[in-house]
């Protein structure tokens, strides 16, 4: 089969029902941006959105801007427009905290809720290869627990179903792998574990935003996700977690602060924890952060994440495509899957050399990441990525091949926020 | 003793320090804003730094900012900054996440502590009527402990200092009372716990900016504190932790996220937490966030701290002189210290129609808020804050208690942030 040439990709472009939203974006001059994975690009909404809550929200009206801009639900209606993209109702997510703060309210109360109905169930089963800060909470976890009430099991990913047995209270998986980006079958996971009466927490860091997302529809019981990465709610944004309804009254939130209290308000020295979602908030949110995550989910309003997806395959597997001759010529490896079904937005390559050759890419224009050992990274985000991207990146990386630049990149630190 | 005059308040501003800093905030048209301990007012620099995070570091640099704009170490440059407020090292303090966040945190760094020292210490000793947040994460953790490990004893505000046992753990206090504005005594009160074997965790949300903390001097352990009040950080800012330096490498963070570990970037599955008080971060920092908190701490740069006490004293004690007439006339009883030393920066005023009050004194443009049951509570901020903006505020209160106003401000909901 051979490759497109740039005319198909062209045209394409122009086909793409998607094509319009490219303009939302204030997309950063002289580069091809392939790290929406790790920070999306900002959306042209957001900085008169932040200006306004700078300046007369908080500016001019001040405290008052609790009740009058409606800040005090800002969680809520931030939750409701994600839960949306992931296939849950308006009432069951909520936007608050990092993700691993978040990883830390659901992965406990899912403990708790284990627990109750079979206290033999006190596992954690999670891969081994899931992004280190899902884990490292995992342990913090377990250690402050203690081994007879909590222990986290790392497993391969090819292992993970046969993991789950009696002991398991929750198999925590990130969908897709950040390094691999191959995609767990989210509801066929799902179901196998339940069927072993373990608990689901999927972290859907590199999911939301990238591709549809049906949690109810697969009965998924936790999960969280991160708002800076598909979602383009700018660096550090709040991050989101999900508890299925059912859950609700059950499966406590043991970070515990006053914005996930009944009554917040009457300032009682007693805790008692709101009846819905909202208990699941902590402290007193960052209103710019979720201001700005806010605008930026504003441009997924009209979008259809089918059309997203499709998109998505389209752009992967033409880099996928594109990249075969490079693979042979180069020394690139594939890691990502070719089969569609088992990949998430980003394609991954392995190559000897990958630090100095991503270092050589984005001096050459081509912004993508790497990660440890030997990992090229390349995110594809629908909304703003076009297929003459795809192209240009694939050109630029054969000629900083070709021309050997890769060899002088050998400096800078090797910092980059997932 | 008369109260002051006018012309009298007016010669204390001409003569004031601080007086320039005013013109260093955006303070709202058309009110006197006495509610800075609940939110702080707009620092004039914050609009433009957020701005250009916005639209030049994400924007343009999006995930090179990291690195390029030193994101990285902003949660450690931001409690630099915050130290030198309260009396610690540079490197004892850092930017991170909600005060109930960090309380958590710290609260179980500090068990941690206590009971590899002495396992019969396993009480958090706290006030009954300490803020709400403060003691519903107490409850949240000492649940999630279980009896065995964690008990939280609440005392009266008069016996905190007898409760400290030999069973005590931590003593965990806020400084200055947010309903009273009471104020301990934080070096007496510290070595009255250590001298019986506790540690001791100071809840600074009302103190950090408001006057001069000295945790070293008083050979604090931990502390936690808020960046949206005395700060000026805005709407839900990051807070803040500090961590005596002697218990960095015996106080482990539970909420062990990957901005805490040794070598975030390296993406080991294993935790290894860093060994100074970077260790205390968790998950990606709002950048949003703490870059506004950043911009208003700059206002902090060339302020002796000093300077704040004084003004702030002058401020209070002012104002309550100037109640004296009002308490007798119309049924206020002051609640807050006469006593200087034993008094913040805010003044409370208990009325059996304190709510209806607040309200009718907020439409005639002085803002200041409502603890129930029955508090009117006043903030001054010496930074921005002035002797005639005092004399305004009482006149105000005074009509609207002469004319009875309040009597129809019987609507809106008991919604304010704290």
């Amino acid at each position: 089969m051979t490759p497109p040439d740039l005319p198909t990709l062209r045209d394409l472009d122009t086909r793409d029902p998607l094509a319009s939203k490219r303009a939302e974006f204030l997309l950063p001059g002289g580069v091809i941006y392939l790290d929406g994975n790790s920070l999306g690009v900002l959306p042209a909404r957001v900085p008169a959105r932040v200006e306004k809550v700078v300046r007369e929200e908080w500016g001019v009206d001040l405290i008052r801007s609790w009740n009058k801009h409606g800040w005090i639900d800002l969680p809520a209606r931030v939750g409701a427009r994600i839960a949306r993209l992931i296939g849950a109702d308006a009432d069951e997510v909520v936007a608050a905290d990092s993700t691993s703060v978040n990883l830390f309210k659901v992965l406990s109360a899912a403990l708790h809720l284990a627990a109750r109905k079979d206290s033999r169930r006190r596992v954690i089963v999670a891969e081994e290869d899931n992004f280190p800060t899902d884990l490292y909470i995992a342990q913090g976890l377990a250690e402050l627990l203690g081994e007879a009430r909590a222990e986290l099991r790392l497993v391969s990913p090819a292992g993970v179903a046969d993991a789950v047995d009696d002991e398991t209270a929750v198999l925590m998986l990130t969908q897709v792998d950040y390094r691999t980006g191959e995609r767990h079958d989210l509801p066929a996971v799902t179901r196998r574990a339940q069927e072993r009466g373990a608990l689901t927490l999927w972290d859907l860091a590199h999911s939301a935003g990238a591709f549809p997302v049906d949690l109810n529809g697969a009965g998924a019981d936790f999960a969280v996700g991160c708002g800076y990465k598909y979602l383009n709610g700018g660096p550090g944004a709040p991050a989101f977690l999900y508890v299925a309804r059912r859950h609700h009254a059950s499966a406590p939130n043991v970070l515990s602060g006053w914005m996930g209290h009944a009554s917040p308000f009457e300032f009682t020295s007693r805790y008692a924890g709101a009846s819905g979602i909202r208990q699941y908030q902590t402290g007193t949110p960052s209103i710019l952060g979720l201001s700005a995550l806010d605008a930026a989910l504003e441009v997924f309003e009209d979008v259809d994440m089918g059309q997203v997806r499709e998109k998505s395959l389209s752009l992967t597997r033409i880099f996928i495509e594109l990249m075969r001759p490079l693979c042979a010529r180069h020394g690139f490896r594939l890691v990502t899957p070719g089969d569609d079904e088992r990949r998430g937005s980003q394609v991954s390559l392995a190559h000897p050399h990958g630090y100095e050759i991503m270092q050589a890419l984005i001096t050459a224009g081509v912004i993508g990441d790497f990660r440890a050992p030997d990992i090229l990274r390349f995110g594809f985000t629908p909304l703003y990525t076009s297929h003459e991207d795809v192209w240009h990146a694939v050109q630029t990386l054969e000629t900083v091949m070709r021309e050997g630049r890769w060899q002088d990149a050998r400096h800078a630190e090797r910092n980059a926020v997932t």
